[in-house]
Parts: structure tokens; C-alpha cells; sequence
């Protein structure tokens, strides 16, 4: 039997584990909440009982496993293995990686979860056959992850890839990091759903108004809704995020000259009506041969990217 | 007698060759006119006659160099050493390393200049003590080049680095490149100086009026005298440069979270005028970590930074 390796993916409201070979097939999966709200003990008991389900599944013993790896929020110490501060998870300096293999007793490796998602999509998904890659997840905010040369790039303290915070609109509005017109405040799913809440408000747009919830609030699923209908604020709200989107992309383009460019996170289900205009504004904004070197696409492991991003991090500390 | 290395940087206007150890202590150098006008065959004989200068210098033959590495505008289809189209020279699909190789008789190495200049500054220069570095030369134009852990990074096809066509301004003045708005647009020495030269035109400034030429044209440095002479349309000229480099500097840091950014480049002679309020803007527009793992500061090499970078890429090939 091909050797099995762990990846779990650690997020804010649940985690998602697979067992799977080194090439990436899955041969057990478990999804459930992670309850941080009863502390970081019981998460990461939870996180052992999901990976040991998944283990269940695939017929084996989760400590009979090669390796696990681990896709969590950071910022983390890549080094020491702790999550130093995640405010998705409420987390400080927690040891992860020693509280997990002490409880496994096999070894466990640490990634930031928007690189563990470059390099699934990097081994099992849309990038397997590139070299280079610029991975940029769009849901509630903007992030990202640089496999280049075949390897992740996590720059020196581990916190390169941060996609959603380069300037696409100098005077733009105040973002929470302080400087003003990221493009996570541009064109995240949180800054289009608060552009079509404004829209709601403002009474301009009746076919927004009419998906608005009880507290007359939109999100991008009912903007793409809307503008699918034909209205024509909502088109404009997703024309101007798929701008800067746009404008993001062609600038990582002239710098990175990647082969390949992935997006995922829920933004992307809105698909083509988001990703063409984006891949035009792209074209306009960078060289041409740099264009042509790259494929602009979406990702493909869906729910399991984190989780197979894991298992590409675990399969790799053994080579 | 410790190895010899030949470092050639070829210009549009000038050859600027050196003979150095492999720990870049420089035995000989020489630099005299391109003539690109004379033609290919010309322009190739006089890096010969350079190289063989610094190497008499050096006591060397130039035949009993280790290797020689060459910096060039690119691009460059790096893979088959050919010049595909250098604006700067006027050569098309020129097969420079074949070409130098068969004259010299010994093995050369071809690099895009910019990526040279960093790898230049990271070995014998301004990064010595990092493994990840940005490097932003600011002179007619802005170019760049990365080296990330310890290696230049190229991208696909040798394109990567374009730091000058960041987006910086998403409205802002149409570029030559087909986009608007490039950081090169807002903030290389020849947008300075366009931007001085029309306020020189409009009767805007006194201190600038002085200082033009009989066309009435500025430049960088008139602009910098004035500046520092006190004039006020000046001062705001490298103010509004030195805001749009920070912009772009700073959407870097939070990229790439690098050790050090190195500024090179005609317009960093204009010093800490412009460097400090390159930093302060690139302060507010990152991630406080990412800044402070960052240094930024000037190239150390000068004009030998091209050459220097060119041995850099001689002694690496042979490790």
C-alpha cells in the first residue's frame, strides 16, 4: 500500500482534514466546526479527531501516517512551528506543532494557509504543470501565496504574498492596516457586499434591494445574482472590483512573470462574469509577453484546498 | 594567483568592464563609449577591447579569465544568450554570448542588467548579510530585479522585476508600455524632469527658471538644487515623486516581505531628499513586521554596480 499522508486546514469556523497518497489522491476526508470558542485545548482535539476520521476512512492508523501537514491562519513562526497571532482563531503563540505531534507521535509541519493553497493548486490542481505560480484568494479579504521556482516563497519572516494589501488606489479608503486603497479594500467580497449594502440604502437598485436580508444588507452571491438579472448598479459594482482586481493581477504580472496566476476563495463562484473582466484589465496593464506567459485561471481543489495544500507540505519535508 | 573573473556591463551609451576575484576585489577596470551607431560588430569588438584592458590591468590574459559575465538590457532569451530586442541598442536577435564566446575562447554568461545590479549589490554590496533582496534602480526609466533566497528570480521568460510598471496611479498618465499610471510614469527622473520642466514653462518656479537649460528643460538634478535651495515647486516635485516610489516600495515589502530593498540609480544621487520620504510613504503603506524586516537603503557599487553584478553571475555559474 503507497504510503498516507495528514493535511488538515485549520480556518476560523471549521477545519477539514484528508487523508491522501503523495500524488494527492484522497482516501478519507472529515469536515466540522472548529469551536474556537471553547478554547485552543478542545480545537486542537478536534483537529486530532477529525484527521484520526479521515484516517478511519483510509483504513489506517493516524499515527501509522508518513507525515501530517497543517494549513493554519498566521501570522505563524514558520521556524518554531507556533502560531503567533491569528486573529481569525483568537489564537496567540500557540505551539501547534508540538502540541500536535506530542498528541500523534508522527511528525507535523506548520504552513500559512494561503501557501499551503499555492502549493496544492501548485502539485494536485490548476498549476501542475507550471513552474511559477501566484495563487490570490478573494473572499472576505484578499490574500495570497507565491510558489516560484517550485518552491513556496515565503520571504524573511514568512509574511510574503500579501496580495490583498498592495496599493491599487493611493488616496483610496482607509484600510484596517493603516495605509489606504488596498486592493483588499477595493475589491474583497466584504468590500463588494458593503458597496451593494451603500446601493441598497441609497435606493439604487431595485434588484439588489429586492435579495437584500432583513437588515437590507447584500454579499457578492446576491450581487452576482442581481447583476446576472441584469441590474445595472450591481453590474457596475462587480465591473469596478473585477478593475482592480485587474489591476493587482497585471502589476503581479510585470513583476513576477509567473507562468501561471490561480485565484479561488468564494469571490471566484461568481466565475467568467468576474474572472473575464479581470483577465481584460490584466492584459491592459502589463507587457505583453509577460501576458502571454501567463494562464489566468481558477483554482480546482475547492473546499479541499487547504487540506491537500497541507498534504503538499507534508510530502515535501521528506524530500 | 586567485581565479579571475571578467564583468562586462554593456549600455545604449557606454561598455564599463572589470577584472575581479570571485569575492568582487576589483584588478583592473576600463570604460569608453558603446557606439552603438558603428553597428553590432563594432559595439562587440570594443567589449573585447574593454574587457582586455581591465585584464592587462589586472596582469591577466583576458583568454585566462575563469569566466566572463555579462550584463545587458534585456530582454534576453537568457536560455540561448540572445539579445532579442534591446531598445537601448538597437539590436534585434543578437547572439551576444556566441558571439563573445568565439572571440574570447573561453565560457560567458548573459544577464539582463537589472537583474545583474541586484545580484551585484547582494553579493559585494549594499545585501551583502541578506538572502532576499528588491532592487529599484530610478534613472530615465525604473527598472528592477529580485534576488529571493539567494537566487535571481526571473520569472518565465526572464521578464520579472518590471517594478517601474506597477500600477501606482490606476488614472494616472498613459504610459509607453500601453498602461496608465506606471510607477516609471509618476516618479523615473524623466517624469521629474518633465514635471519640473512644465512648471519652468508655466512660470511656476523661480528657483527651477534659473537653473534651465536654454530650451528650458530641467532635470533631476536642477530640480534637486533647486529643492534644496529652498524653492517650493521643487520641493513639491520630489515630494510627489517620492510619494509615488513609496506607494510602490511599499506594495514590495508587503509582497515579497524582503530583507532590503536596494535604490540605485542616476535620481538616488539625489540622496536622503529622496530617500527619506521614500520610506516614510512605504512605512504607512505596509504591515509593520514586513517593514521592519526591511532595510532600505542605496546601492553601494556605483558604477561598477553592472559589472560587479556580471562577475557575480560568472562566479555563480560555476557552483
Amino acid at each position: 500500500m503507497a504510503e498516507l499522508y495528514g493535511g488538515i486546514d485549520l480556518g476560523g469556523t471549521k477545519i477539514y482534514s484528508v487523508v491522501a497518497t503523495a500524488d494527492g489522491q484522497v482516501c478519507g476526508e472529515d469536515e466540522r466546526p472548529t469551536m474556537v470558542e471553547l478554547g485552543v485545548q478542545q480545537s486542537v482535539q478536534r483537529m486530532i479527531d477529525s484527521l484520526s476520521e479521515a484516517a478511519r476512512q483510509a483504513g489506517v492508523a493516524v499515527n501509522k501516517l508518513r507525515r501530517v501537514g497543517v494549513a493554519a491562519p498566521g501570522p505563524i513562526n514558520l521556524k518554531e512551528g507556533v502560531i503567533t497571532a491569528a486573529p481569525n482563531l483568537g489564537w496567540k503563540n500557540v505551539p501547534l506543532r508540538e502540541m500536535l505531534r506530542e498528541k500523534l507521535g508522527i511528525e507535523v509541519l506548520l504552513e500559512n494557509d494561503a501557501n499551503a493553497a499555492a502549493l496544492g493548486e501548485f502539485e494536485y490542481g490548476a498549476a501542475r504543470q507550471y513552474e511559477t505560480l501566484v495563487y490570490v484568494t478573494i473572499s472576505t479579504g484578499i490574500g495570497g501565496g507565491f510558489v516560484l521556482d517550485g518552491k513556496i516563497f515565503s520571504g524573511a519572516s514568512g509574511a510574503a504574498g500579501e496580495i490583498g494589501h498592495m496599493t491599487v488606489e493611493p488616496d483610496g479608503p482607509r484600510c484596517f492596516c493603516g495605509s489606504r486603497g488596498c486592493l483588499e479594500m477595493m475589491a474583497s467580497g466584504t468590500a463588494i457586499g458593503r458597496t451593494g449594502t451603500l446601493a441598497v440604502e441609497e435606493g439604487r437598485s431595485e434588484g439588489l434591494a429586492k435579495l437584500a436580508d432583513t437588515d437590507g444588507r447584500v454579499g457578492p452571491e446576491e450581487i452576482a445574482r442581481a447583476a446576472a438579472e441584469g441590474d445595472p448598479t450591481a453590474n457596475e459594482i462587480l465591473d469596478e472590483a473585477a478593475r482592480y482586481i485587474g489591476i493587482g493581477l497585471g502589476s503581479l504580472i510585470n513583476l513576477m512573470n509567473p507562468q501561471a496566476i490561480v485565484v479561488g476563495g468564494g469571490v471566484s463562484k461568481i466565475g467568467a462574469r468576474v474572472l473575464d473582466p479581470v483577465i481584460a484589465e490584466a492584459r491592459r496593464r502589463s507587457f505583453p509577453q509577460s501576458f502571454g506567459d501567463c494562464t489566468i485561471s481558477f483554482a480546482e481543489l475547492g473546499e479541499r484546498i487547504g487540506a491537500l495544500g497541507a498534504v503538499a507540505v507534508a510530502v515535501r519535508a521528506g524530500s
